[in-house]
Parts: C-alpha cells; structure tokens; sequence
C-alpha cells in the first residue's frame, strides 16, 4: 500500500490498526461526525474538589488500557503528566496510553514507565528530549502516534482518539472547576491545546495549585465539562513554562535568508491592508517578522491578524496597529501571558479553531503567509520536522502541516546545509508535511518555488529574486557536504505520523 | 397516568409523542449524552458569505417539516425570525416546527403561519403576545412544547430537540461566521440563548446586519460552527431590543414586600460573603435587589456573584464591588450591554452553562438566593408562569424552574392578589415550577415558609417575622375576593409543560 507521495506503508500496523494512507492534503473532506459525548451531570449538592490525587484515582476508576489525557502548554515546565503518570504506576496500572499534546524533556521519567509497562501507548503532536530517543530505541510497545495540532482534535472530536481521563493542568481553577491560565503562579496564557480533551473526555479532572472560590475569572475552560477539582503543591516549574523575552537572531545567515523571505513575501502581492501571517518563536521566524514589521510600517499596511503560537514580537505589533487582533493558540513567554490578560484583541483559539480540517473553518484557512522550518526538505518540497537525518525523532508536526496546508502563501525558510548536512534531499528521512502544501523554500543560497505554483513564479519573474530550481539547491549543497548515506533502520515501526486528516503520512522505524 | 404532582396526563400526546411525567427535581439525573454532531467541512478555498436570504434558502435545502430555530436576543424588536419565515412561507414550505427561545408580540406574524400551515409546531421558553393567544385559541396543528432555558439547552444538546437549521441574529458577523453581539446597530450584549443551536444544529446561518471583515472582536460564537453568513438591512430595532434604563417600582405595595423579602434574605443566614443572588428585571425584583444592596453594603459584604439576565442594576452592584462578578446569558438593557463589553468580571454563560441540569454542573447549581415572581401559587407551593388565571398562555418557564431548583432559598415574591383575583389556590391553573423548589412566598400579608423547609422555619420563628402558613394567605385573600372558579376549558391539548430535564409537568388545553 502506498500513500498518494509513494510512501510504501502497510495494510495493518500491530498496536495501531488499519491504515488509511495519504491521499491529499482535502482529499479527506465532506461530511464529518463530531462524537456524542457521555456524562455524569452534576446535581447542585455535588461537590468536585477532592482531597489529594489519590482520591481522583478513586474516583474515576482508571483501569488497566485507559488512554489519559495532558496540555502542554506548560511546556517544559510541566509537572501534571509526571506526578499523574507516577500515581498510576504506584496503583499498578499497566498499558495506559498517555495522550499529551506535546511532551518535552522534563517528562524523562516516562521512559521509564515505557519500560515498565505501566504505559505502552503515547499520542502525540511533538516528541522531544529522552522520550523521543527512547521511542526512536524501540522502547516503547506500540507505535507513538504522531499527530498535528489540528488533527489531535479532530482525532479527539470524531471519536478516532477516546480519551478516558483528560487531567487539565489548571493555573487558576475556581472549585467547580472553572479554569483559567493566566493568573496564578504557573500562568501559561491561552488553554488551546485543552480545550478538546476537556469538552471529549469521559471525565475531566482539573489539577490546580491556584484553587480560588467561585467563580473564577476570566473562565476559560468552563465548570460544564469539568468532574473534579484537585489542589495540588505545584503544577509547573514557571522558568520551563514560559520564556522570558523572545529574541531575534543575530546570526548573518539567518539575517539573509529573513531579508530574502521579506522579499518573497512583497513580491507575492499579499502584503496589503487585512492580510495574515503567522510564524514560529525560532531566531530566524522572529527575524522574518521583524522583516514584516519593517514592510508594514513603510506601507502603511494594518494586517488583519497573525496567529498560533504568540510572542511579545507579534504582541508589539498587535500594539502598534500593525495588525488588527491576534488569534493564540499558545503564549510563548510573559509579554503574550499579559497582553492576553488585557487586551481584548488578543484572541485565544482552541487548536480546533486553529487547525481541525474537519469543522466549518479552522484558522489556518483565512492564513496569507507562514513562515516554516525544516530539518529536511525534497525534491517534491515534502518537508521533515519529525525527525532528525539520523531518523531520530526529534519533533513532530505541531501546526506545521495545519498551517501550511491552510495558508496562501507557506514558505520553508532554512540554511540550505546545517551540521554539515544538506537540508535539500532526494528523499526526506520522514515526510511530515506534503510538498503540495509547501510553495516557496528560501535559503541563503537561493529561493526555490513549487513548480505547482505557476502564478508565483510568473509574478516573482518580474523581480530581482534569486530564484533557482529545488534541484539547483540540493546540487549547490552537495557540491559541499557530499552526497548524505541513506538512513539505515531496523523493522521495527516505531511510530506513525498521522497527517491531520487522520490518514497515515508516513511512518518511523526503530534507528540502529 | 399521572405526575408526581398529581397532574393526570395521557400516555401519549398526538403531534408531541410519548409522555414522560415529571417524577420530583432530581429524578432524572446519572449518565447523560450529548449527542454526536454531523457538519460540511469547510476547506480553504470555500466562502461563507451569500448574496441573500434566498441563495442560504438554496444551500440549506430546506423541506417540509424541518425544524429550524432562533434566539431571542433581540426580545421584541426581533426582524430575523419575521424575515426567515416569510420567505419560506413563500417559496411554499409546509409543517415546519419553530424552535425560538422566546416568542414576543413583535412574532405576530406566525399566527398567520400558523393558519396557512406553514408552521405547525413551536418550542419555545417564553410565548407572550398575539402567538400564545393563537395557541391558546388551537390555532397551533400540533401542541406547543414549552421549555425552560435551562431545559431548552439539555434539549438541542441530548438530541430531544433536533434542529435543521438555526438562523442566528448576529448583531456583528465576520466574513468567517465569527459573531458578537457587542458591536453595531443592533446590538444586544451576550448571546447565551444562541449557543447550543450554533453547536448542535446540522447547518447554522449567521444573519447580521453589520458585517465585518475578519476577524471579528470579541468572537462570541466561533467560526467553527457557522456555515453561511447572510447580510441583511436589519435585523431588529433597537428601541425593541433593549430597554434605555430598568427601574426600581415606586408601588407602595411591592415596596412593602421587597422590604420583608430583604428580611427574609437577612435571616435566612445566606447574606455573607461570597453569597450569589439572581433576580428578574421588573419592578418588584428590583427593588429586592435595592434592598439587598443596602444590607451588603450595610453590612460590608461581598458577594461572588449575581447572574441572570443583566440589568443596570446589577452593573451598578458588580462596579460598587458589591459583587466579584456577573454571570450573565441575556444583557436587559443598554447599560448591561455597555459593562459586558468593557469588563472581564461581567461574564457570558451560555444558556446550558446557566441551568441545562445534564451538564457537569450548571450555574444556578451555585446560586444562594433566586427572586422569583408567579402569576399562581397553589398549596404545595407549586407554581404557575406559564398561564393566566384564565388558561390563556402568557408566559413560561424561562429561567423560572431552571434558578428554584438551582438555589438554596427561591423566593416568590407577589401581591397576594392581583387584578381582583387570589395568587394563592389549591390548584394552580399550570405547574410551571414544582413546589420542592420553593422556600418561601413573600407577599404584603404575610411571609410562608414550605414545610419541608424545617430549617428555615426553626431560623425564621426567632425572628420578627410575620409568618403564616400557605393556607392561611390563601384563606387571607379569599376572604376578600371569594373563591375564585375553576377554569373551563376544552379538551384539546395546546401545550405541553416540559420540566427542565425532559419530563411533561402539565399540559395546558385549549381556552373556551
């Protein structure tokens, strides 16, 4: 079986199931289900706030092969998976599948409840750190399953991801279970990536180390969806959950390839009064902005919004009228916690809004511009943000192929070679996002744009760019690094990557 | 068969179905679901915005019998519902069911609807005006089906209550289906009647007559759920949406009992902080809240909440500091509109998240003290909003039944006679709300406690307090007005009282 990029895949993968393979960006479109949903109503002598942990775990009768649930959005920081996860295995639990949005180096300790059988499942949209090498090891019993930001809740919405327990890391919860991030001492900002599991789940519990009397205020997440209310000592480290200022790069490299990305941007004819962008919180996507601030400013252009994850970068732009609102997935540091505490602009989305294909309109849809990055890119533009060359996994989609197949304009902005590796291949290690949804790739060598995109190349002719083929930037860096051996693998699938429609993109293999 | 209350009812009601009789409060309670959902996709390239009303008739497909449904945000200067009908009544649509959350005098025009066969059924919270007498009158094919707010939302969201298409009044819509109702000409504040239809219909069409470009800010209902956005000229005159200013009565009478319903509220021992309070926007109810704002303040007591529909009143309580916050499902009048915009701790429920009793936990499941108005008072303190004394539809649930059952102490507070006639009888002409959900009846005669309220009644007798017992205020009243007759009327059933969790506490039948 082969998916529609001719990924050789298999009918049936053990510990994932059918296999349903890529076919096209929309090719999975039309009538679609949100699941009905069932619930214990809550009659007005109820009570949710329980003691400790241990009595939720009571509670909620969490049995051997239950998938729970975790946000991210405390990030590196995060204490709720690790104290969760830990509780259960004291219990004796076995063959939990964790489902978290994204997990992060501090969540170490569960490789070694991979090892232990006390979880042989995780669902994810990112994977870093120990977790991910253990995993790329073999280490854990069944495929990692690798999703985007909007297809994890579209998976949760349809049904195709049950989730038994959602634990919500609550910054601020009121004691019916009202939920906001941005007071406490673990403010995160926007909830965005929680918002499905609470509305899905069979029961959703909120773990809280700011627990204030009713009602909280603002509410983000509301007391209809939520079971239980736990106080706990502390839900996150503050200095992993935030960072404290986002900084444009000063490296010469990355300064080109943002001045040329500038470049593409006004060439493409959509900078012009409503116009969108999103970027990511990297050196080089910041420097972009920075590129943009530049051109708005000089035009006279007010854009209508830039979205996704949000830096105090685009925070300073929403404040000096560049753009007219923000939509935030995820805050990336203080300054994005406190203008989204202030400023009614300063929208929160839900990763439903942001990037689920299967609704009546993500986000990502009304996207102009994003700026991307890659750790691989093909000849075919299919682009690898999953794993290293090595065939490491080291990422994962996140909103990369949401926004890229949402936006008019997705431009991959990379080094062409990086640890003297060539960027530009015959074949990407994994594909993470099809090439269809990627139209230019800029370099400091050279802009390459899809063939696909007649219309670009016609309007991008009549100007000074330095516009060569894909092929042209993978031989100019070969000339350098060489020709990069094939990545040897074992059998063994590790993971599958999901595309945000629910078909199977690709798949990783256990690394030697 | 007969209910709890005694009330016969048939096993089976033609137009309506199978009879469920109302079996106590908290009867129908445990495991619920809210039903699966089936939506179009929506994809980059697709647009949402139509030329008109008839291009959205078009899409939608709308055939003979479907349900469709309106909010009644725009009260009685409402254009959408009036618009919507004609033009189906004119392309020849036949037996179509009207899910409106309220119907004003403004609604007229279905009664001719009604007599063409256009429209054959309505499910509606409130029913006031030219529509209700037709109602009354059998001029309706199948029996109404009158819900509370709190009901109406459990409805749309268990399946009880489908809906084809839900036409939303947006006083500001984007080009995406991004809606408030905060901004432009017809604005009417929160849009917490609207919400579960947006959710759960299978296509929801946003009609606005202030389209803006995207996004819209703030985004009360999201884009998400929204399939086509129509702009119209109007949709509603402000004049009817919102009145300009609510004001305490000046009746000496109601004053009276607004002053011993205060005394009630003090000696109740709920006045402490941290209480919650709900009242209506008449007069009677106002001046209740008058008097509780003098006990707070008097008292240096902070309320956590007040909730409800939201007048001025309450605003002016919420910027006192009287209380943290508001929780508010409808904005009563400019004032309200003008705080929700502007201040984060005057908050938007939803109709489900204010008293659907098949959530997680409803609003007025926290409330302490509900204010509460009747048009009848019987014995077991049952309660009559529904029906004049003469059988003639007039009103409805609305959030009635929803706060009583929520709330710790449900005061009804009534003239013990009205227009010459006795509020206090055996047997009120419909049960709207059962009598477990109420405390006490205030009236300018005396103060009645129910029986079950043991320990209200050990609280109370320490104090100066005139109480009596039901029976003697009703006895108090009749030795003035006599013993009013019983009701006449036909056998046809015209409507059928649904308690808020699905079960039929009356019927009403056609007046004579």
């Amino acid at each position: 079986m082969k998916t529609i990029l001719g990924r050789e895949l298999p009918d049936y993968i053990e510990g994932y199931g059918e296999v349903t393979p890529f076919q096209g960006a929309f090719k999975n479109a039309g009538i679609k289900t949100r699941k009905a949903v069932k619930l214990m109503s809550v009659n007005p002598e109820d009570q949710k706030v329980l003691d400790d942990l241990e009595q939720a775990f009571d509670k909620l009768q969490i049995k051997d092969g239950m998938t729970i649930s975790f946000h991210h959005h405390l990030r590196n920081g995060d204490h709720v998976l690790n104290m969760v996860i830990e509780g259960l295995a004291k219990r004796g639990l076995k063959d939990l599948t964790v489902a978290a949005s994204s997990i992060f180096p501090i969540h170490e300790p569960l490789v070694e409840h991979f090892n232990s059988g006390v979880v042989t499942g995780l669902v994810s949209n990112y994977i870093s750190g120990p977790v991910a090498v253990a995993i790329s090891k073999g280490k854990l019993k069944k495929p990692a399953i690798m999703q985007t930001h909007g297809g994890r809740a579209r998976a949760i919405e349809s049904g195709d991801l049950h989730i038994d327990v959602a634990f919500i890391a609550a910054p601020t919860s009121d004691t019916y279970g009202n939920i906001n991030g941005v007071h406490g001492k673990s403010a995160c900002g926007t909830l965005g990536y929680a918002i499905s599991d609470t509305e899905y789940a069979d029961k959703t519990v909120a773990i809280t180390d700011n627990l204030v009397s009713f009602p909280a205020c603002p509410i983000q997440i509301s007391q209809v969806f939520v079971d239980y209310v736990v106080q706990v000592e502390s839900i996150g480290d503050p200095a992993g959950i935030v960072s404290g200022t986002t900084k444009v790069t000063k490296d010469p490299v990355a300064l080109i390839i943002a001045k040329r990305t500038a470049e593409v941007i006004k060439a493409s004819g959509l900078v012009k009064d409503g116009m969108s962008f999103q970027t990511g919180a990297g050196g080089t996507s910041l420097a972009v902005a920075a590129e943009l601030k530049d051109i708005l400013r000089r035009e006279g252009v007010v854009g209508s919004f830039a979205s996704g994850g949000i830096t105090g970068y685009l925070v300073d732009m929403l404040e000096e009228g560049l753009f007219n609102t923000l939509f935030d997935v995820q805050c990336f540091d203080l300054k994005a916690i406190d203008s989204f505490r202030s400023n009614v602009t300063h929208q929160a989305m839900s990763a439903s809004m942001y990037g689920n294909p299967h609704t009546k309109g993500a986000v990502v849809n009304n996207l102009d511009i994003m700026i991307l990055g890659a750790t691989e890119i093909d000849t075919d533009f299919n682009v690898n943000v999953t794993t290293s060359s090595n065939g490491l996994i080291m990422g994962g989609s996140g909103g990369h192929s949401d926004t890229a197949a949402g936006a008019k304009l997705s431009i991959v902005v990379t080094n062409l070679m990086k640890s003297r590796l060539p960027i530009i291949k015959d074949r990407v290690t994994t594909i993470t996002t099809p090439g269809e949804s990627i139209d230019v790739v800029v370099t400091e060598r050279g802009i390459a744009v899809n063939p696909s995109r007649t219309d670009l190349l016609e309007k991008f002719s009549h100007m000074n760019l330095p516009l060569v083929t894909i092929d042209e930037l993978k031989a100019l860096a070969e000339r350098i690094t060489g020709v990069p051996k094939c990545v040897q693998t074992l059998d063994k699938i590790v993971a599958v990557v999901e595309y945000r429609d629910g078909s199977v993109i690709d798949v990783v293999r256990q690394i030697v």
